[in-house]
This record gives structure tokens, C-alpha cells and sequence, in this order.
């Protein structure tokens, strides 16, 4: 099995020989430009990882996983336009580099791109893969907008919560996974299990995310910690609390959730000080471990040999114990 | 042969069948509100014209005739989004009526909704089929991203705006016929013929509308006329007119053009004049013939008897003679 390293290696190189036409320029430099910012290839090592699985040979699989990252990009690019946010990984976004109408229409044209890359698989699997990938796609549009409806919204129940990170961010690892295990000729009924896989360790990953951001070492965590409570980010831990809280406490959050105008520090330190005497870290963490058991149930139903599966087992373990 | 208005009522009919989730309801509703909002709905009525052409079944054609539908309903809704529209046939836009983001993120949606209703094909032919419909979704949005660019363009040759409107129009009439081509069990070469029929027809369908723009019959034509006078719109009629005005008239001509405060009336008779003068319409109206010609011939060429394309012939003049 090839190190997850080698195989982010090997994506990157892939990413840098994806040339498109030089005209019009504000059509696709912006594709080679949000391309080139990268982050961590996770979701097309993944399709990597799972057509390896079933043994099939990883070159079939890289033009799925661009496919993969080429509509991850895409949905931050319109994300970024959305979010009206100026930078990504430290990186003007591309509305704000170019303008807001080469970021829509690029993003348009990016997602066709993806469509061009998924189609790069036998005729045998053509149709599964592509029913794979738009599900994919309705689903973290859906979760997108679900997201944005969430920001506009005071009662956000938790359950509604677990769908809307499951379908903006779950979705894609497991599509991801299923249709790597497509390539490398798994069964449907594997296939299925390894979406779940992905599916379930997606919303734990997510989960650990808003741990992290309140409770990460502030020397490893990438980010500012405290970002989500400063921003008052309806994240699991705050969804939580405000469900959990007693009165007073209920008064204490919805105060320093009002303010219009805050101490960055003090926010963040009695927010997180409600979490702890709620023990919202705690009630996470349990969650968060019920999704990546409910994971590694399905991997370990998936019909392979034990030793097959402990690299992508001890994967997940590396993501879910992950600092930053 | 199904007349065009059966068809327009087929299609119709089909769209009303499309139902999408209640929820998330900003997601899917804008995609219902658009596709209601209507429109002659020629684009898919020229898919199933084109199955039916080659004795193939209609009802096989449906589903990809309502992508080909959805797709250009997406291309509006991104567009008007772009061009800061309020209004489209007399309704609001969806940027308007919900908010921008509602625009995007309901676009991007109808996008991968348009590939789920092309897949809707007989396996054989489902990755051509795919590949036309990439290459069309592909060229349209080059063709928006080019025409943006002349807005802000002092000097655009008539070359590139010829290549402009073949992008952003003529190929969706082209790829809309070559896949109803494929679904009615057209060979390669035949389908090509009759892309080719499609895209030089709507060429010439373009440069007929920027002439009915200036030239259209008031109590026919169903805009105001002379708007893209008043906008300084780059059409055909314009760019040559620019190219071969002499010094004086172009003094003139500029003049108008520069104007942040007009007269409307004055300005378009005072534009229109300029026209007459340097015969813009008669050259507008020699180059969409020449692109009819080529439209025609490349239908004759098609291996088919020439009463069973008599109907399709009728329909391309029928396009070209309209007066809106």
C-alpha cells in the first residue's frame, strides 16, 4: 500500500499537468490558481486508497480523484463568494483576486470540468460512478444551503445540525470512497459499506474540527483558536450548550452571543469556560466516537482480509487524532 | 412529423412533471420558479425534432430534451445574476426575488440536476452523449466570460464576435440537435451534419436578433426597440459599423457612444441613421444568409431523404423570416 505521503504526492503532480486553454484567460486561470493553493488532497487520496483496496491500479483512479478535487475547489470557490471571505489558505480568494463574475462563471466551469475527469473511468462503471458523484454534488448543495440557513436561524436543533455537516462535508469522502471502490472493481455491497465508512468518519472528522477550534494547542491548531465563538458559529459545542444550558447559564451564553462589540480574549475564555461547566467537550468527544465506530463497523464488514483493511483503518485513526 | 407547438407542449407538460425536494426549499424553489417563468422552449423541442428526425422514439429524447432545458435555465440564472438583471420575461430573477447567494448556490444545483436528466439515455450512447453536453456546457460558458470582456472592450473585431455568439448561443442549438440526433440512432457523421445545421443556424439566429433589435417592427417585436442602441450593446451592427465608418461618421458615431446623458429617441434615430448610411443592415442581413447557407447545405448533406428534412428546413426559415 502506497503511503498516504506518496499518494498526495502523486495527486499533486496530477493537479500540475491539468492544463486548460489560455483563453479566455478570466475563465480558467482562476481554475489553475485555486488548484495551485492546495490543502491536503485528503478527498482524492481517498479515491486512491479505495481503488488500492480492492486491488485495482491506482493510474485508473487518478482522473476520478481530480475529478474529486477539481469539484472540492470548485464548491470553495463559490463557498468564497458566498462567505464573501477574502482569503483561503492565506490566499486571496478568486472574487476577490479577479471579481465576483469570473468567480461564478469559473466555478461553472470547473464543476463541467470535474464532470469531464469523473467521465475518465471503463464504459463498465461509467453510469454507477457519475449517479455517485451527482448525488455528491446535490448533496453538499444542499448542505451549503442549509449552512447559510443556519446563520439566519436561533433555534438550530442538533439533529439538523448532523444532517447539514454530513451533507456539506460527509457526502464527498464517502462518494469519494465509493467510487475509488468502483475502480478497483468492488462489489456494490462493499462499495456501499466503504461509502458508509467515509460517510460516518466525515461527520466525526467534522466533529473534532469544532473541538478542535475551542480546545486545539494553540501552538499545532493552523487556526486561531476560539475562531467559531468569536464568530458565533453555530458548531456542534454551542448547538450543544445552548440545548443543555440551565437558565442562568442560557443568560450568560445569549449575552456574549448578543454582543455587537467584544473583548476577543474574555469572548472566547467565558464561552469556553459554559462548555467545560457543561461539559460540551466531553458530550463531543462522545459523539464524535460514535460516528467513527459506527465507521469502522462498516469497514470491518467490508469482505477483505483484516490486514487489507488496517491501512485505511489506521487512516481514519490518524485523522481522528489529528491536532490541526 | 410532430408540429413545433405539439412539441412545445410535450416539453411543457414535462417540465411541470419536474418535481424537486421540498427542502431546502431556497434550494429547489428557485430552480421550479425559473423553469416556470417559460420561454419558447425551442432548445429541447430541437432535441426531440432531431430523434424524431432520425426515426427515433420522442419519448426517449425527453428526459435529455428537459437537461438541455434545465442547462439553459442554469446559464440564465448565473447570468442574470452576472449582469445585475432584475428582470427576465417580465419577472423578477431569482437574484431579485431571493438573494444572490439563493442565485449561485440554486445555479449550481440545476447544473448537476441537468446532468442527472441527461443521463437518461439508452447506455450505448450515454458517453457521447455526455461529451457533447460537456463540450456544450463548456463553450457557453466561454462564450459568457468572452462576452463580458467585450463590455469592457473599446475595440472588438467582428472575428471574435462572430466566434462570441457561436460560443455562447449557436452551440447549444448544435449540441441540442446532435444528441437528439444520437437518441434517434443517427450515425457519427449525421449527428455532426446536423450539429453543424444547428450551430451556423443559430449564428445566424443572432445576428438576426441584432438586427430586428434596431430594425424589428415595433408592434411585433416584443422589446423596445433600438435598446441595444441605447446600451452601446456590441452587436454585429455595431462592430461594423465602428470598422467601417469614415472619419466623420465615426467622430459622430463615438460621439453618441460617449454620451453618459441622452435622449433616447435621438440617440437610436441618430444611431440608426449612421446604419443606414454605411448599409449596415444589408451587411448584417449578407452575413446571416451566408451562415443560413451553411446551415442549409449542411442539412442536405445529411444522409436522409429530403422530405423527411423538409420539416426541419421549414422550421430554420420560419426562425429566420420571425419578426420577435
Amino acid at each position: 500500500m502506497t503511503t498516504l505521503k506518496d499518494l498526495q504526492v502523486i495527486i499533486d503532480e496530477a493537479v500540475k499537468k491539468l492544463t486548460y486553454p489560455a483563453h479566455p484567460a478570466d475563465l480558467y486561470e482562476p481554475i489553475t490558481y485555486i488548484l495551485s493553493i492546495g490543502g491536503k488532497r485528503l478527498r482524492p487520496a481517498l479515491v486512491l486508497m479505495a481503488c488500492d483496496l480492492f486491488g485495482g491500479d491506482i493510474q485508473d483512479a487518478i482522473s476520478p480523484a481530480l475529478a474529486i478535487e477539481v469539484f472540492h475547489n470548485f464548491t470553495l470557490m463559490h463557498d468564497d463568494i458566498m462567505d464573501n471571505a477574502p482569503l483561503r489558505r492565506g490566499r486571496e480568494t478568486v472574487h476577490q483576486k479577479w471579481n465576483q463574475n469570473v468567480g461564478i462563471l469559473s466555478g461553472d466551469a470547473m464543476l463541467v470540468e470535474g464532470y469531464k475527469l469523473m467521465m475518465q473511468v471503463d464504459n463498465s462503471i461509467l453510469r454507477p460512478v457519475l449517479e455517485i458523484f451527482n448525488k455528491t454534488a446535490t448533496a453538499v448543495c444542499e448542505g451549503q444551503q442549509i449552512d447559510m440557513q443556519f446563520e439566519e436561524q436561533s433555534n438550530v436543533q442538533i439533529e439538523a445540525y448532523l444532517e447539514m455537516i454530513r451533507l456539506k462535508t460527509a457526502v464527498v469522502l464517502g462518494g469519494a470512497l465509493e467510487i475509488g471502490a468502483l475502480i478497483g472493481g468492488a462489489n456494490e455491497k462493499d462499495a456501499d459499506l466503504l461509502y458508509t465508512f467515509g460517510e460516518q468518519l466525515g461527520i466525526a472528522f467534522q466533529l473534532q474540527d469544532d473541538i478542535l477550534d475551542v480546545y486545539g494547542d494553540p501552538e499545532k491548531f493552523g487556526k486561531q483558536v476560539g475562531g467559531d465563538i468569536m464568530a458565533n458559529k453555530k458548531t456542534y459545542l454551542l448547538i450543544k450548550a445552548l440545548e443543555t444550558a440551565d437558565a442562568d447559564t442560557l443568560t450568560e451564553l445569549n449575552h456574549w452571543l448578543s454582543l455587537k462589540e467584544f473583548n476577543a480574549p474574555e469572548k472566547v475564555a467565558a464561552v469556553t469556560a459554559i462548555y467545560n461547566k457543561l461539559q460540551i467537550k466531553e458530550n463531543a468527544f462522545k459523539a464524535m466516537q460514535a460516528y467513527a465506530d459506527t465507521s469502522f463497523s462498516a469497514l470491518e464488514a467490508i469482505n477483505l482480509p483484516a490486514e487489507r483493511k488496517q491501512y485505511l483503518k489506521e487512516f481514519a485513526d490518524g485523522l481522528l487524532s489529528r491536532e490541526n
